[in-house]
């Protein structure tokens, strides 16, 4: 059995984590021992090793916050051997096996993709959140965002589409425009100096009431320059390393409201039954095939380095995996 | 009869602007000659001239947007000759004579400092409704605002000071504590990397719910910085030239909400009954002597250049007044 540990943090994050072996203990009689089948590798996962994210774990510590695997053993009751389940979130999940108590495995159906289902704990919450909590959208309305060929990017193309929304999405760079397309993107654009008036080409008086922002520095100030008066950005990620920029002409002389959303935040102050409400409506999404994101490249727990550098190089098209 | 004009814009604002003669004409029955006692520069105008501003006037121009004068001649019936009245805001008040429709005219007592009544349009109202809109705050609550020792500081030390509210004032120089002591700020710090820590030892678990910041750049963070978990930042101008910049501490692992405050909106949107209520309440408390700015210099109108100079340039304690 193999788990990625780390004991440190540092600025290049493949370098404060290895694959150690371990011994499973004994199960006691409420827990029961899970075999991974995916999990995959957030930008937070990443901020976590190089010590820039909001919390972070005493170690040494386990990578890893979400995932699906199929239980081999239990100490005592539950379900059956072989069931997939969903492992609890921020549990260490580069593992090649995990235990945990028994109670807190939600089981999930044997013939959906398991792999779509390990990334559904971390980002279709945080797309769906975002286009639920800030603003009140109807139907027709844009909601334009940057990074839209991320993950969270990705599935909140999708949520705005079953919504009856409308998405621009702004990518750093032309190569990525077809693949935020083929997700359903209904206009993609490559960010720069005249975005503003691009998009007020496109929505005429409609100027998007929501923008989504994941870079921060002047990225912030060009998707916050796309908005209608009194309109909302929302930032939930700094991928240019920069604090996000707003200048005058959007904060005071346009009356935008720059608020952040983080989805610990949300774990902490919804109740079970939101949570219930949210974790239900995507699971049925991907179940569905509704809500699916692009899968870059898969790695064994043995290959946490490589893995977690793919994860942290930009120009990728999907999701990096750790896989059992 | 001189008034100070402007036909460009530019990055140094003397050098748009002159003092040129010009002929009263003959009033109409429904209008007053005012003949200028005292009308300020604020930064908004410095602005106006370099085009930086979130609206600008067409050209030819006359600055000024605020000040009081007194009746030198009635068209029709009006007020008295000799008395003192507030001009509208945004007539063009950098000009020994003014002509305007007497119903616009609002008698001011003589009795009370015309000098300080010529400042109380633009920037008490400012403070007063930074204070007021944004956070629900009770006496004994700490406020923190960088530019302590700017006009709309100076004001808001003082009205904080009426509600029964502490501030922490935020300055750029030792040279500047002492002044905003004298206006009565309860604690003065000068800026830097260390200020978050420096506040929290002095509110302990009371940290700020609301920040304003009249900086901009990496000055709008480390304000931002001082917040408690859920508070408000309002920015209403932009100092350092720079936008302003927000940091995922803040914004997303702080849930720090970033506003603009625009007093020309406010203009737009609140009700006649809302705008008496706020200038009952400052033009009482300055003829109370509970308001009142340092005044830096005062430049007649054939010395526009000078005054708008000094006006521009940092360092100073009080405002530059342009007087009749």
């Amino acid at each position: 059995m193999l788990k990625a540990q780390y004991t440190e943090r540092g600025p290049i994050p493949q370098n404060s984590i290895t694959a150690v072996e371990f011994e499973a203990p004994a199960l006691a009689e409420d827990e029961a021992l899970v075999e991974l089948i995916a999990s995959p590798i957030n930008p937070s996962d990443v901020l976590t090793l190089t010590g820039e994210y909001g919390i972070l774990p005493p170690m040494p510590a386990t990578g890893g916050n979400e995932g699906v695997g199929k239980i081999v053993k239990l100490g005592g009751k539950g379900p059956a051997v072989g069931q997939n389940v969903m492992l609890p979130v921020g549990i260490g999940t580069w593992s090649t096996h995990i235990v945990c108590k028994t109670a807190q495995l939600i089981p999930v159906p044997n013939e959906a993709d398991p792999k779509q289902l390990a990334m559904m704990s971390i980002n279709p919450p945080t797309a769906l959140l975002m286009l639920e909590q800030f603003v009140d959208l109807e139907a027709g309305d844009w909601v334009i965002q940057n990074a839209a060929n991320s993950g969270v990017g990705s599935y909140l193309v999708q949520l705005a589409k079953i919504k009856g929304l409308k998405t621009i999405n702004i990518v750093r760079r032309e190569s990525a425009i077809e693949g935020v397309k083929a997700q359903g993107g209904d206009v993609v654009l490559v960010d720069g100096p005249g975005l503003a008036k691009e998009v007020a080409k496109i929505t005429g008086d409609k100027l998007p009431k929501l923008a989504i922002d994941a870079i921060g520095g002047a990225a912030t100030d060009r998707i916050g320059a796309c908005l209608a008066v009194g309109g909302t950005l929302v930032n939930y990620g700094l991928m240019s390393g920069e604090p996000c920029h707003l200048s005058a002409k959007s904060l005071v002389f346009s009356d935008v409201t720059l608020k952040g959303f983080w989805l610990a935040r949300w774990f902490r102050t919804a109740t079970p039954e939101q949570q219930m409400a949210v974790f239900g409506k995507i699971t049925k999404y991907i179940i569905e095939g509704k809500l699916h994101t692009p899968i870059h490249a898969e790695y064994p727990v043995s290959e946490i380095k490589q893995a977690v550098a793919a994860a942290a190089e930009g120009g990728r098209d999907g999701k990096v995996l750790v896989v059992g």
